[in-house]
């Protein structure tokens, strides 16, 4: 669930972080968005670990370039799956499981429960 | 489920067909196969019919071309969304639901129950 106990108040970077709501979300854009295989990593990986204590700056390990990432992180914000917030220099990341199972009930957990073999 | 019962032995025609199983298939080729709003509507049709009862030429009222028609038949066999055979002149259609609902728990039901507003 979400913890925003020790988060201070959003800074004017994460004002400008467009999000979008799961239900406002198209199938097309949902299947869209996860038929990339960088794009359900970042996924499975947040789903690996409480809500806000992934900064984005420790996705580096992935093997695309950093614009390429920021590029990722905003398609996952634009189909409700991903929430970013700034503490600090720090830009944490949640997962927004809870909402994305209510509007596609399933495809998330086909995602997670990925084999990483199949990865390409 | 399937009903052989009064379909004649395989034409070449029908053996010179590729049909991939589901348990072959990974998530990246399902996902792709599905991030496509005319095969989206290919497999919602053939969800509301008993298997092997429409042929290829009863889906001509869709928007594409019959080329690219039999390309999104072709890439839906290849990740176990359909079984085709002849029957005569008639290449008959059955959607592989059981198989691919296990393989992709979820995933052709979202597709299935998907409202057709939302289509491009």
């Amino acid at each position: 669930m979400e913890q925003y106990t020790s988060v201070r108040s959003p800074s004017n970077r994460t004002r400008n972080l467009t999000h979008v709501s799961p239900v406002e979300v198209s199938l097309q854009a949902a299947l869209e968005a996860l038929a990339d295989p960088i794009r359900r990593r970042i996924v499975r990986e947040l789903a690996a670990v409480p809500d806000w204590t992934r900064p984005c700056g420790t996705f580096s390990h992935l093997p695309v370039a950093k614009s390429t990432l920021s590029h990722h992180f905003s398609v996952l914000r634009n189909v409700g799956l991903l929430e970013q917030r700034d503490e600090g220099a720090r830009r944490l990341n949640r997962l927004r499981r809870p909402e994305f199972d209510e509007r596609f009930p399933g495809l998330l957990g086909l995602v997670v429960e990925e084999d990483y073999e199949t990865e390409t």
